[in-house]
């Protein structure tokens, strides 16, 4: 699609979601590097009318250190409009009375102080790079097999991301091995879970269609938004690929160069 | 079932095939323990008019070093009658022009020793333990999602497996993970492959329904077997457990409580 195709929803429009890595930054080494012309596209949302929150599937810090970080890469972000994963799953783990096994990274255990974790029922995992070990993994089944009813919680359940000099497999291919492992299907706490993107919806009072999320994840950004109603534009900076333009089952509401295109747009249809 | 219940084959029967851990030995430290009978039991069946092969999905050591430790077991073996993946594997291989990079236990190694491993164009994965660590999965994964058309084959696709003190993922856990990831679906060599069941008949020269396979495996082996058109007995031994005598889609042609049994009743129906 033709970024002059794309079809405006400006007029109608109340809020913007914007996925943060690969669209605000590109991660890497000492924290990442802001994309060209995003900091100043935050701050020209921020001083529109548009409510704005950022929805991350982000595991590998706590909130407050991943705010943190951002800030230092220049963007005005406060933690109140991050939506992650980490709190969404506490929420659901304390409502269901649940007692995870933890196999997250060291930075993200913050965000589990909260809560309960002797004598687990259950097993959450996220994004562990380093300590998805062969022993790491196997406690983590050995928990699950242990149980009468396993159930498992995935933190997203991307395939792989973009990591400094080459692609990583992300936490989805670790959900799927135990899921076979143990004969269960997971529950996936995040993008592109309805359930995650409804709770930002209701945090700003929107309607989905008066909601654009804007991400570089085809499926679980794009498609994401768009199976709760909202409309779902791609930028072509992060883990974007040109054949996502051609993709078989998701087509983006439509397709631009990066966040700072996306922003001139959107508050032109405006006025 | 109830053992008496079983429905002989001994009269036409030409051929036994015998799965190898859970049936002759249980695994563990220094090379495993035989299980009780089954020393006699494979004595008794060379000592018949019956044909008798080895199938296996091991994959930590090459057939040498495994038969070599079936020996000090006790076992009468030879490397000639054990059918296991690797070779079935090093077989494919070359017949289609594939030079592998290889993610296996070390012990493993000497099977691939007459393959081509330069500049890879597909993956071989087998059960690895201690080697899949994240960095090893990466590597594989990095590999495959380089390839224009990326070729995935798993040395069988087990589940898990009784290890010492508990259990353990097996490959199939891992080869899901790479399935996920580069939206893929290997190519599963060894059980339940009908190839490879295929394969172990045509050295024997007989026909499927001459033929009873013994394992305590329901899926892979009796559910295999039973695919190919053989009948397959299950022992209470190994891996075997209670609930897969209600299981919903594979029932065995019978269940003994080890190969000792299974072999007297063979032997018994025969005379």
């Amino acid at each position: 699609m033709a970024d002059t195709d794309w079809p405006g929803c400006g007029k109608s429009l109340k809020g913007v979601i914007l996925d943060m890595c690969g669209v605000l930054y590109d991660s890497g080494e000492g924290g990442g590097v802001a994309i060209t012309g995003s900091i100043e596209a935050v701050k020209k949302l921020k001083a529109s009318d548009l409510q704005l929150r950022f929805c991350t599937n982000e595991t590998q810090l706590n909130r407050e250190a991943f705010v943190d970080k951002l800030k230092r890469l220049g963007f005005d972000i406060s933690v109140s409009e991050v939506f992650s994963p980490a709190p969404a799953a506490v929420a659901v783990l304390k409502e269901r009375g649940f007692r995870p096994h933890l196999l997250v990274y060291d930075g993200l255990l913050p965000e589990f102080d909260s809560v309960d974790k002797t004598n687990p029922n259950c097993v959450v995992i996220g994004d562990a790079a380093e300590k998805f070990t062969y022993q790491n993994l196997n406690e983590a089944f050995r928990v699950l097999i242990g149980l009468e009813k396993p159930v498992l919680f995935s933190l997203g359940g991307g395939r792989y991301y973009k990591e400094g000099d080459g692609l990583a497999l992300d936490v989805g291919a670790y959900m799927k091995a135990l899921e076979y492992a143990c004969d269960l299907k997971a529950e996936v706490v995040g993008k592109p879970s309805p359930t995650f993107f409804q709770s930002v919806l209701n945090d700003m009072g929107l309607q989905p269609h008066e909601a654009l999320m804007i991400g570089d994840d085809l499926v679980n950004d794009v498609g994401g938004a768009q199976n709760c109603g909202m409309k779902g534009l791609q930028v072509r900076t992060g883990k974007y690929r040109p054949s996502d333009e051609r993709h078989s089952t998701v087509t983006a509401d439509g397709t631009v160069d990066d966040l700072a295109q996306a922003v001139d747009m959107i508050l032109k249809q405006r006025h």
